[in-house]
């Protein structure tokens, strides 16, 4: 290109094209030694064995002491295939491994010793926290190695286990450094959801109903009717569940041709703006699932108010929260800045930042569907924390 | 997929695209009011103005003093279209700011602090090792805000900084920590190489006559009439060896179909499994540009041995790297271990951790085109150093 303007400029216009390609398996006890979903995974790329070094969320083998030798067994059992670089590696479960740089280091350094490179795999067992932690790390070393996730909460199973992100926090911002970084393999073992505390697996529910109330009416009247069994007294409900919160988003990111979101393709963060603030100011001491029940019972309250929703289908989605027992309302909802200001509004401000600086929220349009507001009524949004308050 | 042989096996194939598309637009004096560049480059996103926060590497600043002047009077000049988020702030250059974190980390805190988004631009004037620690950081805040890379030597103008990794130095392995992410736009100035001092303009020149070997027998014919003015001498055979080195490391990226080397597919990497060796045995005193010069030398040794190249074509390369003022040899090269092996083997068994445990070295054959080869003889390599040595 050489403009009149200045002559000298000359621009060559670099277009690439970078494919990804990953299968999310669902099975049930993976580490059987009958169970071939890990072998086959890692043979796709050819004659084995093939080196991995593994992680595993101390949360997961507080429920399963026998994990590590079960892993070890099962690498001994698949030798051809698969070899440990060393015995598996623990690491501390939930948000708190994500508050700084500890972890993801420790991976690094691990894998630099072990010499871990671009063949070789990373398996990371956990809840979402260690998965982000973990892959960060992988991600990051001789700029990215394999890395096979073994998502072991609803949450993880259903959402951020099956997607293409990682991260880590700084200075209280959620997920402020990370990587678009797309798994080799997911493998969802529901075996490992029996074993989750009722507010755990819940979690993971309310995942669920945030992509159902959203895109797929028909999943919210199914997970409206099975309510009451979604703490732990329906597997069958549970694993349908997981798997069709799964599905829809995996459907989603594929299906915006903007896997990481340079454009205008959002993820499905209905309720987040105030779910991650939730978290933040109460130290992550509330989980995310719980946060996101609350955020999309204040976001639910403003789409009634504004239209979008009808006060029965409001009803309907608070109604299903409580039959499920998921959380309407916490205190921190009404925490106030000393000027007055609820608190939970700095989560729009940096819910705006990280999107560029214009906000774009996803709400329901009616259930089942969804339209980006660019706008929040703060009057609307004290409205609603009075009326959760109230409610619960 | 349901299995016979495993029941409750069921995978869904997530299959994405990712496109990146990025301008590298060569110009002069960039700075000045009336130069469009970058202000054509911001505003492809939009009206302004586009917050911005600038890095500058200190051995630009210390040849160009009125930079960071000229950076703030260019945006007060086009204050519509860009705004400073803060004055430019400096950057040690050279290798050794990819020794450890803190170049990488400061300039998260930065972003963080200053409230880049992903809508936000982290512009950076700098060489190589500049570009690489900065633009780790520029890729890991929110999972990646805009980088625009202003390369200020001839080595990342036609190399490293119209690519698309950035990375660190992990205990003496080079870019063992980074990613793969594409730069939102490159801006090549080419009055900032006049400044440069003869080595460092010459260590672009070795990079040229690297892609020249193995790509384009027209381009090293052209090299090799002009080695004697590549250090200076002659500035339209200067520049014409930075954009035909960068179009053809474009071209490669573009034509590989896998720029982020998830496949088969390899960096234009002629000569670089010692030249990375030497770098580090050095301590990063020689730099990459000579390191890489001697690295092309001593497989041009091996290369003719093996009968990919004539003793004539051999010849030429060494001629002309000695007419260009290029090294052919280091006494490094000739340093042992305590068992007597050479310790740029060593090189090679990092080069294969790298690249996933199978060796694949390029190497020309015949000039102008490239083999892929995997093996290499140690007793040549043997036979090659003492060549060079002789030779130097």
């Amino acid at each position: 290109m050489r403009t009149a303007a200045n002559a000298t400029t000359e621009a060559y216009g670099q277009r690439i094209q970078v494919p990804y390609h990953y299968p999310v398996t669902f099975t049930r006890n993976v580490l059987d030694s009958d169970n071939s979903a890990l072998v086959d995974t890692l043979s796709v790329t050819g004659p084995g064995p093939h080196r991995c070094l593994a992680y595993l969320d101390q949360g997961l083998t507080a429920a399963h002491p026998q994990i590590a030798d079960a892993l070890v067994a099962y690498a001994r059992h698949h030798a051809v295939a698969l070899q440990l670089a060393c015995a598996p590696k623990l690491v501390p479960g939930g948000e708190h491994v994500k508050d700084d740089w500890i972890c993801t280091k420790q991976v690094l350094a691990d894998l630099e010793r072990h010499r871990i490179d671009r063949k070789s795999f990373v398996l990371v067992f956990g809840g979402g926290a260690v998965l982000d932690a973990v892959g960060l790390g992988a991600a990051l070393a001789h700029r990215g190695v394999r890395l096979v996730r073994f998502p072991s909460t609803a949450l993880a199973q259903g959402d951020a286990g099956v997607g293409v992100k990682n991260g880590i926090n700084m200075n209280g911002v959620k997920n402020f450094i990370g990587t678009f970084n797309p798994p080799f393999a997911v493998i969802n073992d529901y075996a490992f959801l029996r074993t989750l505390p009722r507010d755990v697996l819940l979690d993971g529910m309310a995942e669920a109903f945030k992509v159902a109330i959203i895109k797929d009416a028909e999943f919210f009247d199914t997970l409206e009717r099975q309510a009451p069994s979604l703490g732990g007294a329906d597997w069958d409900a549970i694993e349908e569940a997981v798997y069709r919160c799964a599905v829809l988003h995996l459907d989603h990111i594929r299906d915006g041709n903007d896997p990481f979101e340079m454009g205008t393709s959002r993820p499905l963060d209905f309720g987040h703006w105030s779910a991650h603030r939730l978290e933040g100011l109460s130290r992550y001491k509330i989980r995310h699932g719980q946060a996101v029940a609350i955020g999309i019972a204040l976001d639910s309250y403003h789409a009634w108010r504004k239209g979008l929703i009808t006060r029965a289908e409001l009803d309907r989605i608070l109604d299903a929260f409580r039959r499920a027992g998921l959380p309407l309302y916490h205190e921190l909802l009404a925490t106030r800045e000393a000027d007055g200001t609820l608190a939970i509004l700095e989560g729009l401000r940096q819910f705006r930042e990280h999107l560029g600086g214009a906000l774009a929220i996803t709400m329901p349009d009616g259930i089942g569907r969804k339209v980006e507001v660019h706008e929040l009524d703060a009057e609307l949004i004290e409205e609603g924390v009075r009326f959760l308050g109230e409610r619960a």
